[in-house]
C-alpha cells in the first residue's frame, strides 16, 4: 500500500549528497534561510540535538566540570596573542567593524572557538595551585567563515559545547584531555549507535594551538569518514601567551598546562549518514524526538480512535510517543513517519481491536510484529532496546566492511577506485608523504588509532621504516 | 564573630552603583573581560541562570511550543523590510562586513532579536490554517550595541528566550502574548521571589514594531523601576512586510497574527537589586546553586568532619547542598557565603554533636536557629520554603512604601524629590505629556497596569480628561 504515497527523495546509491539534502529537508530537520550558509534548525532536528546536549551535559557536570558563559565577540588583538592559533582561524573568521553607525577603533571577530577569551580570564582568577583544576565548559554558537557548506555538517555557524580546563601538570592536562575523548565516544556509541575509532590526529590535522588533539572518526555510509568530536592537550602554549601562571605546591611559578574539547551539532549529520536509507531517515531511539507513532487504522470506525488514545496514554508513561490522528491516508502516515526516522510504528484498527493487539512495524528493518495488547508496554520498550542494537551493529559491519588494509599505493589506490572506503595503512610520520598521499588518492589520514595492528614495518608511501598504522579516507 | 573578617562592599545607602558592581564580581557572578560592554558569567552566575532557564523552558514546552534555531546573522536587506523595526533597532546593532579575508557584498547584523529571521522562514512553512498556530521558541544569544552598560541589566550581548507565534485570528494571538506575560509574571514572583506590575507599555514605550507591548515591571532597592520582560502582540505588520500568508477556513487568502516575547539574562540584575543587602546576595532559596551550606566548627576535632559529611550526606538527597572543609576561619566562610548569598547556613561543632543538633542561620534575617539532628530534613526544607516566601514579602512591603498616588505634577515632583520612587498618576494619553513628564521629573512611564484605580480624572500634566492611571519611575 505504501508504495503509491513515496515522496520523492533521491536515492542513496544515486546521488548520496542529493538524498542528504533530501533528507534533511524533507524529514522537517532544517530550512534554508537568506543567510548564506547557515541554517535554521527546526524543531524536530532542535530536539534531537536536546537530547543529545542532555545526556552530554549530565556527563560534563558528572565529570566536575562547570558551566560558564563567554563573550561572542573577541578584539582582533586578542586572537593574535597565540600565534598558531590566529594563522589557524584568521582565513575563516567573520569581523564585526560597526556598531550602531560607528566604526570601531578595533576590529571584533565573531567567535570561531574560544580559547583566548578563556585564557584571558584564566589569567584573573587563577593565582596558586589551589585554584586549580579549573573545569569549565560553556555552550554556544560559533561562526567559521566557510566557503562550501552543508547542513550539520558545514555551516558558518553551530552549535556546540567547548570545554577550556587548566591543569598543575601535563600528565593531569592530557589524561582530562583523553577523558572527554571516552565521554565523547560513549555519547557517540551508546546514544546514537555511531561506531567510532579513536585516536590521535597528526601534526599536519591537528587543532591550531594544540599539542596533541584527539579525535572520535566515524564512518558514514558512502564510504566517507567523519571527524565526529576532538579533544586538544593545549600544553602551555596559551598559557604562556596569556601568561596564565600560578604558584607551585613548592612555592614557584609555574604555567598551567590546557585542555580544550568540542562537541557540535555536527553530530546530527553524522547520525543521518550513518543510518539513514532510502526512505529517509532512522534515528536511534534514545535521542529519537518520537519513539513511537501511534496510526490508527480505519479510524472513523466506531472506537478505534478511543483505543488508539488510550494506547497512547499508557505508552506516554515510558516513552516519547506521538499519534497522527489526521484525515489523511494511513499510507501517506506510513511513508511521513518512515521519512522522519521515528523507530516504531504502532498500528491499531477495528481488527486489532477486536483481537486485542496491535501491529508494530520497525523502522530499521521494517519488520512487522503482532502484539498482544497485554504486552505492549514491555515489548514495545525490549524492541526499542533491540534496534538501539540493531543499530549500532549494522553500522560496526559495514565500518568493517568498507574497511581495507593495504602495504603499498598502488593498493591504496585500487582501494578506493571504486568507492571510498577506510584505508589503513602504515606511515613512517613524514608530512610530506602525508601530503602526497592526499595528492594521489584524495585521502587524509583520519587518525592514529588507539588499537594499533602492524600490518607492514615500512610507510605505505615511500617506504621507509614505520611503526604507526592509520586510518585514511576521503573526508566531510 | 563575624564582623573582623567582612569584606569590603560599598553600602547601598552610600553609593548604589558600586553596591552592585562590588556585589557581582565578589560573588563571583560576572567577571569583566577585554570586550567592551560584554560580561563572563561565572559558574556561579551561569547555574543561576540554568536553574531558572530550566522552569521556564518547561513552561513554554507545557504550553505546546517548540524549540527552534535560528541563524546569527541577518542581511541588511532583510531586517529593513519592516520599516518600525528597522528604525527601531539601526541605532543599535552590530555589523558584520567581513568574512576571512574577504569584504562582504552585504552587510550582516548580529541579530538583536529575530522577528524577520522567524518571518522568512513563517513566509515558507506556512500555507493554510491547517499549519496554524506556530509556537516557536528559541534560547539564543543577542547583540545590542549599547553605550553604558552595567552587568546583567544592559549589556552588549545578553542571553535570553525570544519565542515568536503565528495565528489565525488577532484574539488568538493577543491571547498568546497574553498568556506568555502570566508565565513570565509567574517566573517572577514564584521563582525569584519578586513582586512585579502586570500592564502595558505606552505608544512611546513600546517595542519596535509591536502594536501592543505588554510587560512585567519590577522594583529595585533604590527605588528605580526594571523593565524585566515583555511580550508583544505583533499585529499583521511582519506578516504583511514579508508576505505570511496562509488559506483560511472560507479559501481566503489571509495574513497571519503575530507575538513575539523575550525573557533574558536581566532578571538576574533585577533579583540582585530586589533582594540583595549590604552584605551581599541573597538568593531565593529555588534558584539558588546551593541552597545550603554546612561550615564545621572546629573541624579538627575528632568526629566533626565526619558528622558534617554525613550530614551533607543525608540533606543532599533533598536540596542543593556544599559543604566547606577548607583550612579557612569559620568567621572568613560565614562572610563568604553571606556574600554569595546561599540562604542556609547549617553550623556543626563538638558541642552541637554532643547535643544532638546543628545550628541553622537564615540568610535573609539573620536569625539564627537550633535544630535537633532528627528533624533537620523537614526543618530544613520548611525554612527554605519560609525564605523565599519572605524575600517576596519583604519585596512587596518595599515596593508598597516606595509607591505614591499624585494627582499634580508639584507632588510628582517632591514623590521623586528625596529618593527614587514609584509614582502612579493619572495620565490622559499624549506622547507629549509623557515626553515632559520625562523631561521635568527624570521618570518615564512604567506602564498601565492591568489593575486600574481611579486616582482623579485628570491628567497629571495636562489637566485634561484621563482615564488610564499608569506607572511611572526612573528606570534602568
Amino acid at each position: 500500500m505504501s508504495k503509491q504515497f513515496v515522496k520523492k527523495i533521491t536515492s542513496m546509491e544515486e546521488d548520496f549528497a542529493q538524498w542528504y539534502t533530501d533528507v534533511v529537508t524533507k524529514a522537517k530537520l532544517i530550512d534554508y534561510s537568506s543567510v548564506r550558509g547557515s541554517m535554521i534548525i527546526r524543531p524536530y532536528g532542535y530536539e534531537i540535538w536536546e537530547n543529545i546536549k542532555s545526556e552530554l551535559d549530565t556527563k560534563i557536570k558528572e565529570t566536575g566540570h562547570e558551566n560558564v558563559y563567554m563573550p561572542l565577540f573577541i578584539p582582533e588583538s586578542l586572537l593574535q596573542k597565540e600565534k598558531d592559533h590566529i594563522e589557524g582561524f584568521a582565513p575563516e573568521v567573520a569581523w564585526v567593524t560597526h556598531g550602531g553607525q560607528e566604526e570601531l577603533q578595533e576590529r571584533l571577530c565573531v567567535r570561531p572557538t574560544s580559547e583566548v577569551i578563556f585564557a584571558e580570564h584564566y589569567k584573573n582568577i587563577i593565582h596558586s595551585y589551589r585554584d586549580l583544576p579549573k573545569l569549565y565548559n560553556q555552550w554556544s554558537n560559533v561562526v567559521r567563515w566557510e566557503k562550501t557548506t552543508r547542513p550539520f555538517l558545514r555551516t558558518l555557524e553551530f552549535l556546540w559545547q567547548e570545554g577550556h580546563t587548566c591543569h598543575e601538570t601535563e600528565t593531569e592536562a592530557i589524561n582530562e584531555a583523553e577523558k572527554m575523548l571516552t565521554i565523547y565516544s560513549s555519547i557517540c556509541t551508546e546514544l546514537l549507535a555511531i561506531p567510532v575509532i579513536k585516536g590521535e590526529k597528526t601534526e599536519k590535522e591537528k587543532f591550531a594551538g594544540a599539542k596533541i588533539t584527539y579525535t572520535v572518526e566515524s564512518l558514514m555510509h558512502d564510504g566517507k569518514a567523519l571527524q565526529t568530536a576532538t579533544s586538544h592537550f593545549l600544553g602551555d602554549g596559551f598559557a604562556k601567551a596569556f601568561g596564565i601562571e600560578f604558584l607551585d605546591r613548592n612555592g614557584k611559578q609555574q604555567s598551567v598546562h590546557q585542555t580544550s574539547w568540542g562537541f557540535t551539532t555536527r553530530v546530527i549529520g553524522a547520525m543521518i549518514m550513518v543510518h539513514g536509507d532510502n526512505r529517509g531517515l532512522v534515528i536511534p531511539p534514545k535521542v529519537a524526538p518520537t519513539q513511537v507513532v501511534i496510526i490508527p487504522i480505519a479510524q472513523h470506525k466506531e472506537g478505534v480512535l478511543d483505543q488508539a488514545y488510550s494506547l497512547e496514554k499508557r505508552l506516554s508513561k515510558q516513552v516519547r510517543i506521538n499519534i497522527d490522528a489526521s484525515d489523511k491516508q494511513p499510507g501517506w502516515k506510513f511513508n511521513e513517519y518512515e521519512m522522519q526516522g521515528v523507530p516504531i510504528r504502532l498500528e491499531i484498527g477495528p481488527k486489532d481491536i477486536a483481537a486485542d493487539q496491535v501491529v508494530l512495524v520497525r523502522r530499521d528493518t521494517g519488520e512487522k510484529l503482532t502484539i498482544s495488547l497485554n504486552d505492549v508496554e514491555s515489548k514495545t520498550l525490549e524492541i526499542l532496546s533491540t534496534i538501539q542494537d540493531n543499530l549500532y551493529m549494522k553500522a560496526s559491519k559495514r565500518m568493517a566492511e568498507k574497511t581495507t588494509s593495504v602495504t603499498n599505493m598502488q593498493g591504496f589506490q585500487e582501494a578506493l577506485q571504486i568507492e571510498s572506503r577506510l584505508v589503513k595503512a602504515m606511515w613512517c610520520g613524514n608530512t610530506s608523504c602525508e601530503d602526497l598521499i592526499k595528492e594521489k588518492t584524495g585521502a587524509t589520514s583520519r587518525c592514529i588509532p588507539y588499537e594499533q595492528e602492524s600490518i607492514s614495518d615500512k610507510c605505505v608511501y615511500c617506504g621507509r621504516k614505520a611503526d604507526k598504522m592509520v586510518y585514511w579516507a576521503k573526508a566531510y
